[in-house]
C-alpha cells in the first residue's frame, strides 16, 4: 500500500466514499455531487489524454502496480484527487454489477451552457432536441469525435450525459467532444445567429439529406426518438433533410441516423485514403 | 374470460408455461424449446404483418379486449397456438423486469443455413463476423430493413439473434429480415460462388468505403467488434474499404459503422425525395 494520505485501502462497503460513487448511478447522486463515473482503465485514460484527472480512482488493490494504474494514480494525486484501492466486494458494490471493471473513476462534470459554444472551433455540430435514450446520446457522442464534431448540443428536456449508461457508449468520447446544455429558447436564439446552415431531420422533408445547402459551420438537428423536432426548431432550420428508407418510417434507430446524415454531410477528411 | 379452450387465466408464477417463457431469456432455454420472445404488442403486430403467429401469446387480462390483443389473439389460436391472460406479477417474471410491456409473444426460431441465401433476392446483404454485442445485432437487423436488404448473415461464434436484448433493438425487423447463420468455412463457400461485390471493411485497406467496386447484389461484410474480419474473410473479399474517421482508430460503434457503410455504397432509392 502506498505512503500518501490520499491512498487509502478500503474493503467495507459500508465506506462512505464508496457509498458515494455507488450513489453516482443515479441522477440526484450526481446532481447533488457534480461528480460522475467512468468504468474501466481505458475511458480514465482517454479522459487523462483530455487533460482531464479523477477526482477519485478506484482499483482493484492487486492491480495497483499496473503500468495503467500507476499513470492514473500519478495524475489524480497530482491534481489532488483521492484513491481507493478495494477488493471485489467494494468493485462490484461501486459498479452495481458482478463482473466489473477493475478500475473506475470519478470525474466532476463540466455543465456548459451553449452560450460556450463557439461556431468557429469545427465545421460541424450536432443539436439532439430531447433525446432520452443514453445509449443513443453516448454512442452519438462517439460519433461525433469520429467526424471531429465540434459539440454535442443538448436541447430541453434530456437523458443525463453524465449518466453511467451514456458514458459507457461513448467509449471514452465524452472527454473529447464537449456536451452543451440548454433550453429550446437558448437553442432558437444560439440557431438565430449561427453563422452557417442549420439542417435539421424530419420525416415530412422533401429533400435528400445529401442535398442539404450546406454553409460551414454546419450545425445538424435530430429530433426526439418518437417526436423528431419540435415545430419551433424546425422553423429555425435553414434546411429540413430526410434519409431514405424502406419499409417503415421509424425504420432507423436515432444514433444510426446521426451517424448516417453526419457522414452523408460532413464526412471527415482521411488523406490517406484513396 | 374467452371460452376458447386454449386461453388460459394464468396467476401463477409456478405454472409451467410461465416459467418455460421466462428460460427463454437464457439461451439454453431457447435452443430446448425452439422459442423466442418479443415484447410489446408494436413487436407482436410487426410479426403478423410478415406473416407469423405467435405460439405462445401473453397479455395482460384488463387489456383483453383491447383492438390490438383481439388480433394477435385471433391470429395466435388459428395458428394453433395458446394464449395466456395474466395479472402484473405474472408479466413481470415472464419479461424480467419491473414495468414490462402488456403483451409478450413467443415466437418460433427459424434456424436458416447460408445455403439458403438466394443472391437474386436483393441488391444488397450484410454480413456479421463473430459480433458479440446483441444490441448491435438488433440494431444492425432494423438498419438493414431499412436499406431493403435481402438478410443478415451471421459468421461464425456469434451472440444469439434470438435473444431478448436483439429482438428489441430490432424494434420488430427481426421479422422482416431473414437471419442466416453458418460457419466461416460455409461463408468462404458462399462468397466464393457469390455472383456480385464482397465488399469488407478493414482498419488497414487504403480505399474510401464510397468508392468500392461495387457489382450488384453486393455483400458487405462487417469485422467483430474488437477484432475485425479473419485474415480469411478478408482474402475472400473481392474489395476492402475503410470509413474515414478521425481521432481514435476505434471510433465507431459496429452498427454505426454498418449503417454508415450500406448507406455509403448500398442506399435505398426514394422517389420522393428530390
Amino acid at each position: 500500500m502506498s505512503e500518501h494520505p490520499r491512498v487509502r485501502e478500503v474493503t467495507s462497503l459500508s465506506n462512505a466514499t464508496v457509498k458515494e460513487l455507488r450513489a453516482l448511478h443515479d441522477r440526484k447522486g450526481r446532481r447533488e455531487s457534480g461528480l460522475f463515473l467512468a468504468e474501466g482503465a481505458r475511458t480514465a485514460l482517454e479522459a487523462l489524454d483530455n487533460g482531464r484527472a479523477p477526482e477519485i480512482l478506484v482499483y482493484h488493490r492487486e492491480g495497483r502496480e499496473r503500468d495503467v494504474v500507476r499513470r492514473l494514480r500519478f495524475a489524480c494525486l497530482e491534481a489532488g484527487g483521492e484513491c481507493l484501492e478495494v477488493d471485489d466486494a467494494v468493485l462490484a458494490k461501486i459498479a452495481r454489477k458482478d463482473n466489473p471493471q477493475s478500475v473506475v473513476a470519478a470525474f466532476r462534470w463540466t455543465r456548459r451552457p451553449f452560450a460556450e459554444v463557439d461556431p468557429a472551433a469545427a465545421r460541424v455540430f450536432v443539436a439532439l432536441d430531447r433525446v432520452r435514450d443514453p445509449g443513443n446520446l453516448g454512442t452519438i457522442v462517439r460519433t461525433a469525435d469520429a467526424v471531429g464534431a465540434g459539440g454535442v448540443l443538448l436541447v430541453g428536456d434530456t437523458c443525463d450525459p453524465a449518466s453511467v449508461e451514456a458514458v459507457r457508449a461513448s467509449m471514452g468520447s465524452i472527454f473529447a467532444v464537449p456536451v452543451f446544455e440548454g433550453s429550446e429558447a437558448d437553442f432558437l436564439a444560439l440557431a438565430s445567429r449561427w453563422p452557417g446552415s442549420v439542417v435539421g431531420t424530419a420525416l415530412p422533408a422533401s429533400k435528400h439529406y445529401r442535398r442539404a445547402d450546406l454553409r460551414s459551420p454546419i450545425l445538424l438537428v435530430m429530433g426526439n426518438e418518437q417526436a423528431g423536432v419540435t415545430d419551433a426548431i424546425a422553423a429555425a432550420c435553414t434546411d429540413l433533410v430526410r434519409i431514405p428508407m424502406q419499409g417503415r418510417a421509424d425504420s432507423l434507430n436515432l444514433a444510426i441516423a446521426t451517424a448516417v446524415a453526419l457522414y452523408g454531410i460532413a464526412e471527415p477528411e482521411d488523406t490517406a485514403l484513396g
